[in-house]
């Protein structure tokens, strides 16, 4: 696809790249991608601006009803200077998917696709080339129009924001201990729990305090109604390995369907290794556990890709997985996701698109 | 409390007061009032300002994990040109238990309540003197940190406006037909259904432009474990008259603490009105309605204050009250209520508060 309907606004004095460590997702590349919404006439004005403020009214529906949907993907610098970006169609596909929960309109895929690639190739001095390092991408769509009446807004924005960031664990993967949560709801059957929208994830801060507190990095998710099946961890999906059978929440219409989740289970397939999508409740998992039958926890993203889980607790009842340490097949699965992603291994699945 | 703090900016040049009929929430006064908290230093930089657009950094947290809470109140102008709010008070203690819910740090109560009394005198002439007009006051909070890590932002924006609002029923109280809701969900507990918070809004857009197709004007909402017990009726409280009982649901966790439910509450015991707040199943209310024991039903909220329910589509049954007409009970809740606003009544119970 040839974009061209795409204005390009070049900012005159560029930023200084940052030093390596900055923390994730506060520090943005020199230029944005800009595009409207106006009920009657579609998505328009699409363009290429300097990073910069957004100026809004203060009456602008986003701030009142929340009605707003975005996405994070990213892109990688292989060892031989490409730039590869992971199956960013899916993404775009999720962003419409959300929308339609959300009342916004859908966007073109391809062609929002087509005009990420121009934004990063423009940015592409951004995409840094240390190991385990990327370039994070989050596009996302707000209500715009300064109304109070609750209801869906007549005009919106879509915006793209480019931030370099560093591995998510900088001393390489490591276990960590979660909180499964049984007094807060993320997400309910019939609610937003699939869509990836704003207000899911504020909803989960109260939780979390509370999980840190008690020495814990996350919280897991239960379901909303009988808080009993297991749903997400944090903001990432979630997997078992028990009795050599790989296990993960099936999409429920509560939990959110995530890229690197689905490629998680098209390379254990490809392995032959036997991964199941189906409810799993709290109660089994510790059963399972208590007949030493979990071998492996893993919660799955895009920020850390693999996240292994070294402990559960779960009221007054814990669970050690693989004593505290890496899983074979968790190392195994990340190191495949990253080298497919990093283009350090060949690409079977045809799943990197490479930004020219 | 005497108001020391406040930096105030008027606007050289005053808008023109718009005419009668205008739609809700589209039309903003001169002034609005703006403060900012930050981490180590609390809320500070009151001031009231010309009403102009906001300023944001794309990556403000507001934007992509919806941290954000809101009140909705009015002020009413009296036969004798005195200025009335209603129980402001419980508007900010809302604020604060909102707050709490999304992790956004308190406001001093006192303290906000005079700077709003401060700016709704700088904008005394907008008050409508109209009949059934009145100012609608909406003070919400968002988080302002640009950072994209799903965690409580360090900086936040509490801003007040002002907008003038005709009667939510031009043409007089009209009962309205509602669709029970039974695909969609709006909260659950463990949610953040007390809560005043955008996110909430936005869910339910699916929900009611379905309802809407259907020719209702709104939808029921059921709790989202059983799908069975109501909570809400589009963001209004809901009450049921009985056998001469009155009834609404309890404050379950996932139900907004209406402050024109609890006036409600408190006129009709003052009444000696018999009033019950607990569960109420749908299934229960069809039972009562086809014995031929269900009198009225009514949505309260700031917007209508009584909005009767001449009609609820659950699946294929349906359920007709008061023959579509206005109760009685409903008709003097709402002239009762709207008398003590606009000072036609007198104040019983102490709840309105003079600007001067």
């Amino acid at each position: 696809m040839k974009i061209k309907d795409l204005e390009i606004v070049k900012r005159q004095q560029l930023k200084e790249k940052p030093s390596e460590g900055v923390p994730f997702g506060t520090t943005f590349t020199d230029h944005m991608f800009i595009m409207e919404y106006e009920e009657g006439r579609g998505w328009h004005d699409a363009r290429i601006t300097p990073y910069s403020p957004l100026t809004l009214d203060p009456a602008a529906m986003i701030f009142h009803y929340g009605q707003t949907i975005f996405e994070g993907l990213k892109a990688y610098r292989t060892e031989d200077d490409r730039i590869l970006l992971f199956r960013p169609e899916k993404n775009f596909e999720r962003l419409n998917l959300s929308g339609e929960r959300l009342s916004i309109p859908p966007v073109d895929e391809e062609r929002v696709l087509e005009y990420l690639k121009t934004l990063i190739e423009l940015e592409k001095d951004w995409v840094p080339s240390t190991p385990g390092h990327s370039l994070y991408i989050r596009p996302f769509i707000i209500a715009t129009e300064p109304n109070l009446a609750v209801s869906p807004s007549k005009t919106y924005r879509m915006m793209i924001l480019l931030s370099p960031v560093g591995p998510y664990f900088p001393g390489g993967l490591k276990p960590v201990t979660i909180h499964v949560e049984q007094e807060f709801t993320r997400a309910v059957k019939g609610g937003t729990g699939m869509a990836k929208t704003a207000g899911n994830y504020s909803s989960g801060y109260q939780a979390q305090a509370g999980a840190k507190k008690a020495g814990n990095a996350d919280v897991l998710w239960l379901d909303g109604i009988e808080k009993r099946y297991i749903e997400e961890v944090g903001s990432m999906n979630i997997f078992f390995k028990i009795n050599g059978e790989v296990v993960t929440p099936a999409l429920s219409g509560s939990i959110l369907k995530g890229v690197t989740r689905m490629s998680i289970i098209e390379v254990l397939k490809s392995w032959g290794i036997p991964v199941t999508e189906r409810r799993i409740a709290i109660d089994e998992l510790y059963d399972l556990y208590e007949k030493g039958h979990v071998e492996e926890a893993f919660g799955t993203g895009t920020a850390a890709v693999i996240s292994p889980v070294g402990e559960l607790n779960w009221g007054d009842k814990k669970m050690v997985f693989n004593d505290h340490n890496i899983g074979e097949l968790s190392q195994k699965l990340y190191d495949t996701i990253t080298g497919i992603q990093t283009g350090r291994r060949p690409d079977e699945f045809n799943w990197t698109v490479e930004v020219k």
